[in-house]
């Protein structure tokens, strides 16, 4: 049996207990790397517990791949993909760009997908086939838009001190191309994507978590994501997801340094 | 006569009948100016204009300063300062941190200021002595965080290209220094630190109406904003908002060039 929409919610339910009651609060921020500033909350270990409670119950054959805790069954068929806290450093300055990532992979291809941002109240679910947006303004079926050529793109990137070296010359030149850059987003800016307000990200250093609920949001959606070589995302790395094929060759030509 | 709360609500909702049905749709940008990107939508004349049309049916003594539309009487006793959508690139992305300021002031000083988010549904409210939020998560009077000193702060910014030359390197010299910095929030950052989320807001070349009504939400959640000279905020130019006298006075040395 596969999971279905209301599980996921069930599961994103289960994050939201634990992870809103902490946001806008005096938190215990933990420093994950010595030397650099990584926080993770106590939100973030207790809704990854939550949602492996319920995985463990209802489908425990399944593998659980998260940030917090232990992998389990990375070689099974189908494989839950988890970030309960994406964006901590905006979870800790208050801002509500942060979102619980939920991802579903089949044989390693990403299949399903959740997004929630509980302070806003947006979710953004890719049920295997389609990309489904629900929030204050209401339900609906989400698509990217398609800008014509890179000279018209909105991008978004985390920040743009997450490149470095080559990297870094590679990213500026799609910056410098682009109509409109923005920073600041972490997952947020996927699902921007995803439902056709933006239409360029470029990150580097993904770990699977970070884009293993995003990829099946984007697919569905419409849009295409890869590793800045081309090749399949969800082991995460350099990313890019772009809204039309045009954007992604145009963007990909750059951060390929051709 | 002077405003009430309740008055001040009726001008958010004004302008929110005219920016929210056009957030998240197909635009029409207008490129104020030549060779940069500076969009301005349709929402944003329109919402001033439903907020004008309130204050002069109300309070025709009193003077308008306004982004889209011209100033009246700024020698008046009192004046309104309004940013009907301050973040018109967060709002052309589908980024809701954008927000509709309300400022006023008597006798050039700022005494009174909304902050509103309509999509997200947040209220920051300064009524002369207090702040107030009011949001998904309830309603409270704010105030802002004492984190010690500048190497324990949160910084935010709008991004690092708003600074050259010497504002440059000396923005820089603060970014240094602090714990955390992030970019990409306009108006936001400073409702952030009213309400305790952060502890500093660094900016450049704003206007007034940039700044007309996060004066009194600052001041009156117990924070401190003024020019990078120290001086009064209320006619913009280079700004710095701090949660507290310690870090207000040593991001201060380090824009002065001390």
């Amino acid at each position: 049996m596969l999971p279905d929409r209301d599980f996921f919610y069930r599961l994103a339910d289960a994050a939201k207990a634990e992870t809103l009651p902490r946001f806008r609060t005096g938190l215990s921020v933990v420093n994950k790397m010595a030397g650099g500033f990584d926080p993770v909350t106590e939100g973030d270990q207790a809704a990854e517990k939550a949602i492996r409670a319920l995985i463990t119950e209802h489908f425990p054959e399944h593998g659980v791949l998260g940030e917090e805790h232990e992998n389990v069954g990375l070689d099974r068929e189908h494989v839950w993909v988890i970030d309960p806290i994406d964006g901590t450093r905006s979870f800790i300055s208050g801002l509500p760009v942060w979102g619980t990532l939920i991802g579903f992979q089949t044989n390693g291809r990403a299949a399903m997908g959740l997004m929630d941002q509980p302070f806003i109240g947006e979710r953004y679910f890719a049920d295997g086939t389609q990309t489904h947006y629900c929030g204050p303004d209401g339900e609906r079926v989400i698509s990217v838009r398609d800008c014509g050529e890179l000279g018209n793109a909105t991008l978004f990137t985390t920040s743009p001190h997450i490149f470095t070296g080559t990297d870094l010359e590679r990213y500026r030149a799609v910056e410098e191309r682009v109509q409109l850059f923005r920073y600041g987003c972490d997952c947020y800016a996927y699902v921007l994507l995803a439902s056709g307000q933006i239409d360029l990200v470029v990150e580097n250093s993904l770990k699977p978590y970070d884009v293993g609920a995003l990829i099946p949001i984007i697919e569905q959606a419409g849009g295409i994501i890869t590793t800045w070589d081309g090749g399949r995302p969800e082991k995460g790395g350099n990313i890019i997801a772009a809204g039309s094929k045009a954007v992604h060759e145009q963007a990909l030509a750059l951060l390929a340094g051709r």
